[in-house]
């Protein structure tokens, strides 16, 4: 626990990978996908130890999500929900929160992390967040590296090199995008590779610094912000600077033109719940590799990811499965979802059907 | 339209086979599996042209599915329902329909059906009936046997012989139980062996001499009904003697000890909707061989059979496919089944477990 350390977890977004599930005013982070609670109140309560305060826990998510965020996470002062007035990506949401805890704290160490992971060893996570709040205190904007299991070709990467300014901090060669499936397996031949999880930790004096130099006009926006803060008009300074800002992402836009970075290799059981199929991995299943419906019914049925998110689940609904394999079948109130496992990435097929359609009310 | 004709329909009966649209107080022939009316609703209007009134059809049923029975068929009179106290397979219920028959009229014929059927050409159908009543008023007792398409092994087998003592009829060497598939392949290729639907045409004078001859505790039964009959009091002696009654079916009773037998051929697109399988044969499907919900969205999917037998259909409920194959999908307000249409006959295995679990409620 360290009392210079905020975290600052991500939750807007839109998804689409967990229809019927997911809808546009419920993305993933407020589904409990893991088997438990809502990823993003796992996320919240995985790095309360490390904080050791609600209060030094900040959201950023948008408008339409800020009544269901709220309510999942009752314990986070209200004045904690940086509510974004539009998307503009990640850049101006991580510059205005950096902007905001440097008001509170001009010596904070901000943790930024996604709101809907799951890791299966939160005691591992906090010691390399530990690892990378150290190297953030030298002025390095330190990003968490997840060492891979085998050749992703949905992930960035980013190349070590030697070690960095702590002892379990390494110097970034390089950050690649998502890369085809022989550099993949180059990569992961190669030791040298680690998968970027979009979870870094920094000073707001580096981070600020590092927007001024590279988005100069994010940090003109910023230093309106803080002028209006002292006069306490904030919020309404917000609504008219924030649609201005450059809508970029924290990495383009400022993080891979820093020379001050640094990795931290970590292994904690992460993984990015990218699909039902990996719902399916996380969730507990009973022998024959099925997930447990208190009244199901499974006569010769293997390996199928059955979920109950109607809103009268426990009803007594018998749900029978015959003869089928590696299915996931999901029930909302209002839709009804049926794909082999292995085909889950295609579910955003089935929204964009609807949007053909002019189903919004279904997406 | 024959003014000595009338129709017996049987309606008992407590499948499984259906689950979870079948239950024990809604069976197979209250259900619209063919994709218009209820079973029995499209059999009692296939009839109606050769009796030319509902008077004239009968329905023979048990005391649990009585009500829903006479509502599913309003034009029927209402002592037109013979209602069993207690199931005692088709013998009893068979003779006491045509006791009951002969006392309107002594020359009456009584052609008996079940209730479960499909009949893709129902004008076949009744010019078939029609040569079957014609042979049944010489005094035969007259069965229809389908022309078979396949080895099938899951049907009794009727072996014919030399012309019968009307033209459309032929003579019965004997009747053959579900035969192993060497047997079925050979009875195919022989083309002399129809398939038994359990439909059968004789005059009520020719049962009940049968019935003497071959169950003659169930005749002395049937006089005392008759006695009581003509007293008023037939339904008070019904629950008193129906219990009694040999619990036999009429072929293995009956008419398989009866000489004078005779069988008409038909063929007429006859299905006896034995599964979910038989069930997607029959329905209407686009052109990848999926039945068709309004709201449903089908990725890649082919061959799936989607009923939505809730209370609430038409709500609007998205149901979606994504790349899967041969599908039966059914839904009911408190239950869902998936299963491989090859395997729809495994269906009886969820009954089955649902009784062990003493989920009685739900099957």
């Amino acid at each position: 626990m360290t009392q210079d350390t905020f975290v600052l977890i991500l939750a807007g977004g839109a998804g689409t990978r967990f229809w019927p599930a997911s809808r546009k005013d419920r993305p993933k982070q407020l589904l409990p996908l893991s088997g438990g609670d809502a990823l993003i109140v796992e996320t919240a309560e995985r790095v309360l130890p490390l904080v050791g305060t609600w209060d030094r826990i900040l959201v950023a998510t948008g408008a339409h999500l800020v009544d269901a965020t709220r309510a999942a996470l009752p314990n986070i002062p209200a004045e904690n929900f940086l509510v974004e007035p539009t998307p503009r990506n990640t850049a101006p949401c991580i510059g205005w929160a950096a902007a905001a805890i440097r008001r509170r704290d001009p010596n904070a160490v901000v943790v930024v992390l996604p709101s809907d992971h799951h890791i299966a060893n939160p005691e591992g996570f906090r010691a390399t967040l530990n690892d990378a709040v150290l190297s953030a205190r030298t002025g390095a904007i330190t990003t968490i590296g997840i060492r891979p299991s085998h050749p992703e070709t949905g992930f960035g990467y980013i190349e070590v090199g030697a070690e960095g300014a702590t002892s379990a901090a390494l110097s970034v060669v390089r950050f690649v995008e998502k890369p085809d499936r022989a550099s993949a397996e180059q990569f992961l031949a190669s030791g040298r590779f680690l998968w970027n999880a979009g979870m870094f930790v920094f000073r707001v004096s580096a981070m600020l610094e590092a927007v001024r130099a590279h988005l100069p006009a994010l940090a003109e926006s910023l230093d309106a912000l803080d002028a209006a803060a002292a006069k306490g008009t904030e919020w309404a300074a917000l609504a008219e600077l924030f649609p201005k800002m450059p809508s970029v992402s924290i990495d383009k836009g400022v993080i891979e033109h820093t020379k001050n970075l640094a990795v931290v290799p970590g292994d904690f059981g992460w993984s990015d719940v990218g699909s039902w199929h990996s719902a399916w991995e996380l969730a507990t299943k009973d022998e024959a590799g099925n997930t447990h419906l208190a009244d199901g019914v499974y006569v010769d049925a293997a390996g199928n990811h059955v979920v109950d998110l109607r809103s009268k689940r426990g009803d007594g609904q018998v749900v029978a499965l015959v003869g089928v394999r590696d299915l996931v079948i999901v029930q909302t109130d209002d839709a009804l979802l049926v794909v082999p496992r292995e085909r889950a990435q295609d579910v955003r097929r089935v929204v964009d059907a609807l949007k053909a359609r002019g189903r919004g009310d279904r997406i």
